[in-house]
Formats: structure tokens, sequence, C-alpha cells
């Protein structure tokens, strides 16, 4: 058995290969805070926050200075005492990424004392993935040259940013679609539309022969009213990302019949809200996909492992990893391609 | 790692020390199936099943049938993807018990391949736990009786059947609040009562200046709007036993604000039905207690090490294993008293 024995933050920059324009915002680089857990016993676990302050409220250097109060949190504990450590880092109510690094830092370490997985702790449900590959907002030519050099990467699925345009991004959507025939869609607004202008943008998708697989968060982040507007109808599956970030969130769209699907991401509920998720999207009948912020290898691993340890997703965005310029892949698992696969 | 090479099925019986009686039911023993599933490393793992008639309509001689299914089911499958036998044995609908049964063993033989006990792989919340100790329908005698035995023997929470008659049932709650003072009670009518009976027995107790720690069951298990009258017009908190079976019956419970606590029986739900309760549960601000049926030392281990890696319930109704005439002690826990621990 191991107890922690220290919890280090480590300031990580990653600038991405091209700049990545979503709903009002375009980032050139990310700032991650690597996490690493040692134990007692020489054994260590490492984790990878990577803040959101449009999604979460989080700011790097605020995160960052949270060092001691995680450390007077778990020093001590022991990692096959799992949950209790979860109890106490669900009360990082602001720092979310950080509560998920650290959960997943510990549930690194124990996976190393064990000599088993993550993904099988977490029941080993799947091997491998594939992962999703995102076009982001810009120019009608630059979507489509996007799409093409997706579709010959050997991608199926294919998520598209929209969200600023209305008519721009229907029309981008239909020009998209006619350079990668056989693919899946994702498309995310990123909360831009207003409620009709969503419902305008699936029927005239719809209408143009468009298959849609997710509609992501059309509507404003506390705006379950619109959210459910948008999935009464619509004729494609309507998800929420920015809505749905605590256990709470979720059990709420559910009540209020207001999504198809749920996006879970580690970085908006840790590792113990997104199990609580997990359950609660299955129990409602309703589906599952995963997605990232801009998590290197590091972080992604995470998502990884969680999706296939729990085998509950139908969709994989976990492509951060391949936007971002990394000297030195840090996953435990492998990338073929498009896909990602654990021993 | 360790395929499952075979599973096998073993009735045993069991004598109750003394006639249990509950609304509309007398048990004087009960055969319940032992469950060992044998990996092709040589590890076993081992389950026990405790069949209801009443609440599950399960009985032992159809479920013995399905030993063959069950190895057709799971033989081959490695319990490190512990999740996908989860999901093939969700099948199981019409044999919860089975399935609890068959996960569980699953999960001990994991535990025992990697040398870390089933409460620590679920988590490790806590060490050790009180269970409670039940009060049969009797005569106002031999109920006090009981209660001063109980009370004599260390236990804190006493769990009084209630639910044949309900003026005899409030002056027997009345006269065994008396003489075990400082005593929580669990109040159980086993679907007996109707709405109105079950909130006339509230208010009397209420009056008489008894507290309820929880009202268990006091209605119909498909009445799940008289679950509802009763538990906004009870001064006590209100709990689904018969009425919460599987995740999607706990769930709808939520929707409909029918109730304060849930009881979970793994007999009823299985691990992987149980585990989503837990999560549902928690999201949705509600209470948990655990229960069981008429499990041996080696069916209630399973509810231990669930109870106690869990770390979600207030309180254990685990005292089958006290009422019943048995060997040998066969629970991975040991037993001090009123106290179950795990080390």
């Amino acid at each position: 058995m191991g107890r922690v024995k220290s919890v280090k933050f480590k300031l990580n920059k990653f600038e991405y290969v091209k700049p990545f324009h979503i709903t009002n915002s375009i980032s050139y680089d990310t700032e991650n805070i690597e996490v690493i857990v040692e134990l007692d016993n020489g054994v260590v676990g490492y984790g990878e926050a990577s803040p959101s302050f449009r999604v979460n409220g989080e700011k790097v250097q605020a995160l960052m200075a949270l060092e001691p109060i995680v450390n007077e949190m778990i020093t001590g504990m022991d990692v096959r005492e799992y949950r209790k450590i979860f109890d106490e880092t669900d009360k990082l109510k602001a720092a979310p990424s950080i509560k998920a690094a650290v959960q997943y830092a510990v549930l690194d370490a124990l996976s190393e004392e064990l000599g088993i997985p993550v993904y099988q702790l977490l029941g080993g449900a799947k091997k491998e993935l594939e992962t999703d590959y995102t076009i982001s907002i810009g120019t009608l030519e630059e979507r489509v040259q996007d799409a093409r050099e997706i579709v010959a990467r050997g991608h199926s699925v294919i998520k598209i940013k929209v969200g600023e345009n209305l008519e721009e991004d229907i029309e981008a959507v239909i020009a998209i679609s006619e350079v990668s025939k056989g693919c899946k869609y994702i498309v995310d607004a990123n909360t831009g539309y207003t409620p009709k202008q969503a419902v305008k943008f699936v029927t005239e998708l719809y209408k143009a022969g468009v298959d849609i697989a997710v509609f992501e968060q059309p509507v404003g982040m506390f705006d379950i009213e619109g959210l459910k507007y948008v999935r009464w109808n619509s004729p494609f599956p309507v998800a929420a990302d920015e809505s749905a970030r605590t256990k709470y969130d979720v059990l709420r769209l559910i009540k209020e019949e207001a999504v198809d699907y749920i996006n879970i991401k580690l970085m908006k509920s840790g590792i113990s809200d997104a199990l609580a998720i997990v359950e609660l999207v299955k129990s409602a009948n309703l589906r599952l996909m995963i997605g990232c912020m801009a998590e290197s290898s590091l972080g992604v691993n995470q998502s990884v492992h969680f999706a296939l340890g729990t085998g509950a997703f139908d969709f994989y965005d976990l492509d951060s990893p391949l936007m971002l310029k990394e000297e030195t892949f840090r996953g435990k698992y492998i990338v073929e391609g498009t896909r990602y696969k654990v021993e």
C-alpha cells in the first residue's frame, strides 16, 4: 500500500500547430499543469490539468497557487482508499481541471502499484478507439481544405466548429460534407446560436440531405430551456457540453429532458463526477461522447483510459494532442493513425 | 490475467434461528446458491445468490437451471475486463440474485488475482460498519422482548417490521422505543399499508414523540404515487426498497420526487446497477441504506465490501447471517459484536 507523500504542480506550455478558432475564441497556445503524485513507497502517478476560463472560469495562475492546498488535502492518504481522495478533492469546485488531474494521478499511482492499467481498474470494457478531428472556424476554402486533409489522414468522424455566422456555417457544413462522403459529423456551436437560429441550422442541413451525428451545445451554457427547445425541434441528436459540467448539471438536464447526448470532459468534471455522469446517462437511456480541452498526450491519456475502461462512449473527440506541438509523447496508449490503443 | 474457466452453482440450505415474520410472509429457512467462478490461472472467486420470489419473482429451482447459460455467457472472459462481464450478465433480468452473485464472484476473483480486497477495488472509503438487527412481526410481548435482547447485544440501530396491523404496529413501535432509549429505528412495512394508513402511522408516532430514522416501503411495490404521497406527508424520511430494484426504477423515483432514501440490496440490482444507483442517489442529494435478503456470511460479505468500498451508506441492515444457523463463517470480514470490519 502507498500513501501520498507529495503532490507537485509543473507548468507546461504547448503551442498549437495552427490557431484553433471556435465561437468567440482563438487559441495559439495552452498552458497546462502537470500533476505529479508521489507515494511513500516511491511509486509515482501523473495527471494533467488543461484549464478553461471560458468553460470553468479557471485561470492557470490561480490554479498553480493551489499546490500547497492540495498537498494539505491528500498527503498521507492511501491510494487504495481512492474514494476518500475523490471525496476530498470534490471540494475543488472552482478548479475542476486540477481535481481531474489529481484524481487521475492517484488512479495512475494505484495502477502502477497494482501492475494493472487504469483502463482495467475502471472495468476494461474496450481496447481501442478512433478519435475525430476538428475543423476550426475559418473561411469556406479553409474549412473545405481542412476536411480534405482530415479525410486523407483516415478519420471517419469529423468535428465541425460553427456558431459565429449562421449562413456561413450552413454553407460550410454542406461544402464539407461534399468532400467527405461516408464520414460522420459532430457539429459544435460552442453556445453560439440562439435557440431559433439553432433550429434553423439543423432544419436547413436536414433539407440539404446532410446527416449530423451529434449537434453539440447549440445555445448558451445556462439556457437549459433553449437546449430543450432545440432538442425537441431537431431531427439530429443534441448534446450538452458547456451546460454539463457536474453530475448535478447532468441530473437536471435529464429531469428537464433537455438533451440526447452528454459530452463528458474530465477537465469539467474530474474522475468522480465523470463516473457518476456515465451511470446517470446510461440509466436515463441517453448517449455519451467524450471530449477534451487542450490536453497534451499526458492529459488525453486520462480520457483514453477513462473511455476504454468504462466503454460508455459513442464518439471520441480526443484530438487535442494531434493539434499541439509536443516534444515527447507521454500517453500510456499507442497512436496508430486515427486510433488510440491500449494493451 | 485470468479468464473464466468455469462457473459452478451449489445449493446451500440454511435454517433461521427462529422464524422470520414480515408482512404476509414467514420464513423458516432459505435456499441460497453459492456461485464459484474459477479462472484458467487457478484463482477462484465466490458469490452467493439469495433469491426472493416476493421481491424479484425468483424461484431457486429455475435459477439453478441457469448454470449452463451463465457458463455460456462468460466463459473465456477476462476478469480484468469486468465491465464486459457486467454488461453480459445485465441480461439476467429475471434472475437478479444470480447476476449479483456472478458479478461479485468475478470481482472476488479479480481481487484475489491482484492481492487487493474487493472493498479497496471499489474505492476503500471505510473500514467498518455497524449492522442493525431486525424485530419480526409478533405479539407486543415478543416484540418488546426482542428489543430488550437487541439492545443488550449492543445494537444502536433497530429495524422494526410492521405492515400487517396498523394499530398493533403503532402500539408496538411505541413500546419498543420505551425499552431502547437512544437507539435509531428503521421501520419497514414491506408494502403492507395503504398510503393513508402509512401517513396515519407516522403521524401517530410523531405525536407520541417517537423519532423514525427511515420509514421503509410503506406502500405497494408499484405504487409510486403512493410512495410520493407518504414522502410529502411524513415527518420522517421515506425509503423505497421493493420499488427500487434496477437503476431505471431509481431514476424514475428521483424524477417523481417519491422518496428520501433508497435501500440498495445487491440481490435486487447486482453489482452493476447498485454502482449506478449509488451515483444516481448521490447526484440527486438523496440518501442510501443497504439491506439484504437471507444471505449467509458468504452473501453478506458482498454487501459489506460494496458498502465499505463505496462509503455511500447511512444505515446497514446486514443482519441475515446473524439470524441463520451456519456451520462455517465464510465472510472476508470480521464480526465484532454488532460491527463488521475489514483489514
